[in-house]
């Protein structure tokens, strides 16, 4: 099956208690169509550069089986740039820079190769970005799946009720679901939300895991604790990634298997954050991915022999 | 098999952003001993309280299988007194008051009947105290299991250091953890803290559930997400008594079993938030218990059914 991505591609400035990377390359489409690429080759890239992305990550892609058809490069512009620092306890983290540049009037344009795309991630952008992209696929995907942030709940609170109507599943941190629901307990935030549109809710909690939500059916996903994390950039999007990879190679959009995707998504990011930027994903091979998911079934692993 | 849980018996007054309690039942024993008394009815308390406690949760105690014979009723002086105050987010709160009352200068007394106690919950208190109990008995428990707090790390650490060479089964919260162990990864802290003294770690991590740890062996159990949770006091002490409950009643120690004794105890930690005080342990039934155990099942339940 295919999976259109849509988000941003970038640079980072990330400085976190472990070190610094400048000029990284960053951007939520990054993250997502790098760890799709794990688990299918047919995936459409949308995005917008500038002339001073390297050609050699271009070319990365296109390796990884990543159509880039749908990538803008404006001439004379500098591609979009966010510098951040994370807290001590890598929970938090400062924004320091952010240069819109070529993200400032970005209009997404779907190549006509890409119309018929069968799952599609709309990576955090402002919601008009979203909604333009929805409007040019030729027939509705079996899945489509959206993250955004608190920003646009703040700025395009309208805008973004309107495309929540068009998806199926919101993925959003906690804070994130009490924002838009009002609500603090996850479980009313999650029944209010359904109510906006979203037949699924996938709530990332960072290093306590994901739940994911279908009306009264629910599961969690623990994070996996790692020895050290480095770099949380990214790991939102990775899990995003993994998971729209994994429901777009399996082609099964039932709950269960969306379980098993929350699982993949959540073992795809927990290798992320182990290393700067996109290195931890860029060096991996399917056995190391499957070794990690059955190192989440350990985890939680448990058998009930007695009742009380 | 028989349990014996040392600890505080006392009043609490509580306030949440849904309410407040005052002069509410309180006391690490109270909790461990009352969630443990669903599992087994050979119980034994160790404590002390003043003569302003009411007969009616001596009676209580006594109904469901709890031997007080250990209890010291220390005439003309007052219980243990703790006042709180939780934020808004109810992960965090501020203490208004302590009164220690009989507790400044409790010397544990072990009745002869309570010296051949099979399990041993050490419920958090001077580590002095935890010795003490420890001296008395007459063969080694089979399990021993111990709670304390950052406020013992930083005025007994010594005391606290020499206790733990003692114990099977250390319990704990994650910035205790840290503070302990001087690291912030989890993995890192549990295992410098093994080299303390304790084979198994249990670290509890509130709302995002707790981690059971023996060397390179690791089991996650969530918290079930709750529609409400009303007032966390007592919570951590439900779960060590759910725990040891658990363990006591079916009297296997192995690693597998304790991840089951883990399950038990977060759900009966999950009962105790429903309500103030122990009002919500009160009225439980083992029917009840087990359908809650089902559903962290059915949480964290899932089938893998391919590889990537």
């Amino acid at each position: 099956m295919s999976l259109l991505a849509v988000g941003t591609v970038a640079f980072d400035d990330i400085e976190t208690p472990f070190g610094r990377a400048e000029m990284a390359i960053g951007g939520a489409a990054t993250y997502i169509t790098i760890a799709a690429s794990h688990f299918l080759n047919d995936i459409r890239l949308v995005s917008v550069i500038g002339d001073d992305y390297p050609q050699d990550m271009l070319d990365y892609f296109i390796g990884r089986g990543i159509d880039i058809a749908g990538l803008q490069v404006k001439a004379g512009e500098k591609s979009f740039f966010w510098a951040g620092r994370y807290h001590d306890n890598m929970n938090s983290r400062d924004t320091l820079d952010t240069q819109l540049n070529v993200l400032a009037d970005f209009d997404p344009v779907l190549p006509d190769s890409f119309k018929d795309s069968e799952f599609l991630m709309l990576g955090n952008l402002t919601p008009a970005v979203q909604k333009k992209t929805l409007q040019q696929l030729k027939q509705r995907p079996k899945l489509i799946a959206l993250d955004t942030m608190n920003f646009w709940m703040d700025v395009a609170l309208e805008e973004l009720m309107e495309v929540l109507t068009m998806i199926d599943v919101l993925i959003i941190n906690d804070e994130e679901a009490r924002q838009l629901s009002g609500e603090h307990s996850l479980l009313k935030a999650a029944k209010k939300i359904h109510t906006f549109g979203p037949k699924y809710l996938v709530i990332k909690k960072g290093e306590h895991g994901a739940l994911l939500f279908e009306d009264d059916r629910l599961f969690f996903a623990p994070a996996l604790p790692l020895q050290e994390v480095i770099d949380p950039t990214g790991a939102g999007d990775t899990f995003a990634g993994g998971f729209m990879g994994y429901m777009a190679k399996t082609g099964d959009t039932s709950f269960e298997n969306m379980k098993r995707g929350i699982i993949y998504g959540s073992a795809m990011a927990s290798f992320c954050v182990e290393k700067f930027s996109i290195e931890a994903l860029k060096g991996l091979d399917s056995n190391q991915i499957n070794d990690r998911v059955q190192r989440f079934v350990e985890l939680v692993n448990f058998d009930l022999v007695v009742e009380i």
